[in-house]
C-alpha cells in the first residue's frame, strides 16, 4: 500500500473506496441534510410536516401530460410548420443542448415580467438546480473567483457550491433584501486579498427559506453595487409568482438595463416538479481574447452539453403545452396554485396568531415573521432548533418542521425554524398548528437546551 | 480597473465579459468540435450524411409516450399497491435522487446480462452523460486523481473530464480493445509522480468511434489490472445491445467478482433519446473514517442532488413503461432496433466492399474496419481528415462524415474519419457510399493535403 492508495480488499474478496479518498464534499454533513430530514419525516409518518417545500400534491391529480405534450406537438405543425414526423421526431430524437421551448419562454418573460429576452440568451435545464451549476462553473473557474451568496439560502445553492469546490462568501439577507453594506465591504476586501466576487446568489421575491421581499430601493441599490464591483447577479426567482396580483415588484433582470444578471427560473412549482425543467436568461456578451464575441448563453450551452447534454424535449413540451393553453403566459399556468399558495400563506399566519396569542409568545419568547407571499414563515424559538429538538418534538406533538441552521452558511439560525405553508390543506395547517402550539407551550422543550 | 477585472463597460452602456476570465475549458476547440460538425452538416442540407450516432428516426414515428406511462403507472397501482392518485404523484411531484425504477432496472439487467445487482446500488441519471459526470467528481477530486481514457473516445467522456478541470491520461485502443502494456506503465507512473489513477474509462461492446469488441481474455486481463493498481473500470455499454444474439460477451460488469466496475447505460439508443434517462450501477462499498459504511451509489446520488435534484420521473416512467411491456428486458425492447442497427451495418460494409474495389482501395490508400457490431466504421485516408476535407468533401460529392481526429485525446487520427450507419435507410446507405467512392476516387482531394 503506498500512502496514496485509498482502498483495502477486504475479507469477503470485494474492493473497498475509502470515503477520504472521495469528493470532499461527500464529508460535508450539509449535503446529507436533507436526506436526514426525510429520515426523520419518514420515522413520523403520522406527523404532520411544515418541512417540505414542495408543491401541493392535489394539483397532480387531474393533470394530463398526453394533452399538454399533444398542444406542443400541434403548435409544431401548425405554427411552426413541421409535419407530425418531424414534430414527433423534436421530441423522441437529440435535440439542441440549449432548449428547444427557448421562443415560447421569450414570450413568457415579455408576457409575465415585461423582460425583453431574445430566445439565444436562454438555456433550458435540467430544473433550476442545473442552471446553477452551470452558471457557477462558468464564472468561478478559480479558486480566487468567490461566489457570494445571500444568507441564509436555498440549499441548492450552497449544496452547488460545494459540489464544484466553491467555498462561498455569506451576505447577511435584511428585511429590505440584502445587508449592502456588508456586501461593498466583502467585495473590497476580496479585491485586498487579490480575489474577486464574480456573482451575488440571491432570491429578491420571498427567498426560501426567510421569505423576505426585496424593496425596490434595495434592488435599485443592488444593481448599482453589482456594476461598481463588476460582479453579476444570480437571481432565483422561484417563488415570486405567489404575490398578490398588481403588487408584485419588478424582477431585478426587468430593471436590469446592464446586463448584470443572470435570471434563474424553475417550472417545478409554476407547472409541475415532475418535468425537471428551468431555464436561464444569460443575456451577457461574452468577447474572447481575439474580439470574437458570443452569448453567455452559449457558453453555458456548451457546460451543458457536457454535464447532461439536452433538457428533455418531452419535457420541455409539456411546459410548452402549458404555456401554449395559457395564451403564453407562465404565470397563468400558476396563478390557480399562486391563489391557493397565498390563501395557506394566510391560512399559517391567521392560524399561528389565533393558537399563539401574544401572551404566550411573550412567556415563551416565541416569535416569526410575516411574509406577503412564498411558501414559508421563520419562526424563533427561546431553544436550539436542531433535529435532537425536531425529533422529540415529533414524538411528543406529531408535528414537523426544518431547523433554520441548515439554510445558514454559517452556522447561525440555531435558534430558528422554517415552516412550510405549501403542501397541507388549511385542515392540516389548522391542526399542525394548534401541534406546534402545544409544542411552544411545552416547558420540558421549551426551557432543556 | 484592478489585474483581476474581467469586464468593461462599452459603449452601448452593457457590461461585457472576457472569455479568458470564464471556465477556462471554454477555449478549448474540442468542446465546441460538435457544434462546429453541426454547423458543417447544416449547411449542407442536401448532402448524405453519415456523421450523427443518432439512432433511426423512423422508430418514433408510432411511439406512444402516452402509453408507456400509462403502463408504468398501472404497475405501481397493480403491482406496488399504490392508490392511482399517489401513483400519479410519483411521476409528478419531486421524487428520489436516487431514481424510481431502479428495481425494473435492477430485474432488466439480470434477465438480460445476468448481473446480479441491488436496485440501492443504481442511481438513475439524466443520460448517461450525467452518469460520467458523477463518477469523475467523485473519484477525481484532486489533480493527482488521474483518470485513464481508451483512445480514441466518445466526445462525452473527454468533455466531462474538461469541464471538471481534469486531465485525461489516454491509453491506446487495440484491435482486442485496450493496451494494457500502456496501461499498466501508466499506472506505474502515475505512481512514481505522486498521483493515481483513478479510474478508466472504456466502453468494450463496439466502442465510439471505432467500433471496436475488446475480446475475452483482454477482459478478464483488465479485471486483473484494476485489481493489481487499485483502480475502478467506467464500463460504457451504449452499444452491447446491438452485439448478433447470442455471440454477445459477458460485460465487464457481469464479469466483475471483486467491485471494480461501474456500469455505465443509457436509454438512448435502446428506447429514445428523448427520455434522457441513463443509469449507473455503483455497488462499491465506501468506509468513513469512522468505519461506516455506504454503497458508492448513494454518495453519487448526493452529488446528483446538487447537480440535477432527480431524474424526470415522468421519463424514467416511459423506460419503465417500455420495460414492462417487455417482460421486464431492456434488450427486449431494443431487440427491433438492433436488428435494423446490424442490418445497416452489413449493408454499409457490403456497400464499401462493392464501390470501393480493392484495386482502387489499394490505388488509392484506402482502408477500413469490419466491426462486428455498433453504429461505426472506421475509415482511413491517405490525406489529412480535417474539416476543410470535409467541406470540400461536401461541396463537391454530397456526403458528410466526421473527422477522426475529434474523437482522439492526443490528436492522434489526422487520417482517419467515422461513418455511422444508425441514423441512414438502406437506400440512403447505398446511395452515400457511391458518393463517398466517387470522394475517394477524386484525385484532387486525395493528394491535396
Amino acid at each position: 500500500m503506498t500512502p496514496h492508495s485509498s482502498s483495502a480488499t477486504p475479507v469477503a474478496g470485494r474492493a473497498q473506496l475509502h470515503k477520504p479518498a472521495l469528493l470532499h464534499a461527500l464529508a460535508d454533513p450539509a449535503l446529507g441534510a436533507i436526506s436526514f430530514l426525510n429520515e426523520v419525516i419518514d420515522r413520523f409518518p403520522q406527523a404532520i410536516s411544515f418541512a417540505p417545500g414542495a408543491p401541493f400534491a392535489k394539483f397532480f391529480d387531474d393533470l394530463d401530460v398526453a394533452r399538454h405534450i399533444e398542444r406542443y406537438e400541434r403548435h409544431l405543425v401548425e405554427d411552426k410548420g413541421l409535419t407530425p414526423a418531424r414534430a414527433k421526431r423534436r421530441l423522441y430524437q437529440y435535440g439542441p443542448a440549449q432548449g428547444v421551448i427557448n421562443d415560447l419562454l421569450a414570450r413568457a418573460l415579455r408576457i409575465d415580467h415585461g423582460m425583453d429576452v431574445a430566445p439565444e440568451a436562454i438555456v433550458v435545464t435540467v430544473g433550476c438546480q442545473e442552471a446553477m451549476v452551470l452558471a457557477l462553473r462558468a464564472l468561478c473557474p478559480t479558486p480566487d473567483d468567490l461566489l457570494a451568496i445571500v444568507n441564509p439560502c436555498f440549499v441548492g445553492i450552497a449544496g452547488a457550491a460545494k459540489v464544484l469546490g466553491i467555498d462561498p462568501v455569506a451576505i447577511d439577507e435584511t428585511s429590505s433584501g440584502v445587508d449592502l453594506g456588508a456586501l461593498d465591504r466583502a467585495c473590497i476586501a476580496a479585491r485586498r486579498d487579490g480575489q474577486r466576487i464574480r456573482a451575488l446568489y440571491v432570491a429578491p421575491d420571498f427567498s426560501n427559506p426567510s421569505g423576505t421581499l426585496m424593496d425596490l430601493p434595495t434592488r435599485h441599490a443592488l444593481l448599482a453595487a453589482a456594476r461598481a464591483h463588476d460582479f453579476l447577479l444570480l437571481e432565483d426567482d422561484a417563488y415570486g409568482f405567489t404575490a398578490e396580483s398588481g403588487s408584485a415588484l419588478p424582477t431585478l433582470k426587468a430593471l436590469d438595463a446592464e446586463g448584470r444578471v443572470i435570471y434563474l427560473g424553475t417550472c417545478a412549482k409554476i407547472c409541475l416538479p415532475g418535468v425537471r425543467v428551468g431555464f436561464m436568461v444569460a443575456d451577457q456578451e461574452v468577447v474572447d481574447e481575439a474580439g470574437k464575441t458570443t452569448l453567455l448563453a452559449s457558453e453555458l450551452t456548451l457546460i451543458k452539453s457536457m454535464l447532461t447534454v439536452n433538457t428533455s424535449p418531452i419535457c420541455q413540451a409539456i411546459v410548452g403545452g402549458m404555456m401554449l393553453e395559457h395564451d403564453g403566459s407562465l404565470a397563468a399556468v400558476g396563478r390557480e396554485k399562486a391563489l391557493l399558495y397565498r390563501r395557506n400563506l394566510r391560512h399559517l399566519l391567521d392560524a399561528l396568531s389565533r393558537h399563539l396569542p401574544p401572551a404566550l409568545c411573550a412567556q415563551q419568547h416565541v416569535s416569526w415573521n410575516e411574509p406577503q407571499g412564498g411558501f414559508f414563515v421563520r419562526v424563533r424559538l427561546p431553544v436550539v432548533a436542531d433535529y435532537a429538538l425536531l425529533e422529540r418534538c415529533a414524538a411528543r406533538h406529531g408535528v414537523l418542521w426544518t431547523p433554520m441552521s441548515s439554510f445558514f452558511l454559517d452556522g447561525a439560525g440555531r435558534h430558528e425554524l422554517r415552516l412550510a405553508c405549501s403542501y397541507l390543506t388549511p385542515e392540516e395547517i389548522d391542526e399542525g398548528v394548534a401541534r406546534f402550539a402545544r409544542f411552544v407551550a411545552d416547558d420540558k422543550l421549551m426551557r432543556s437546551s
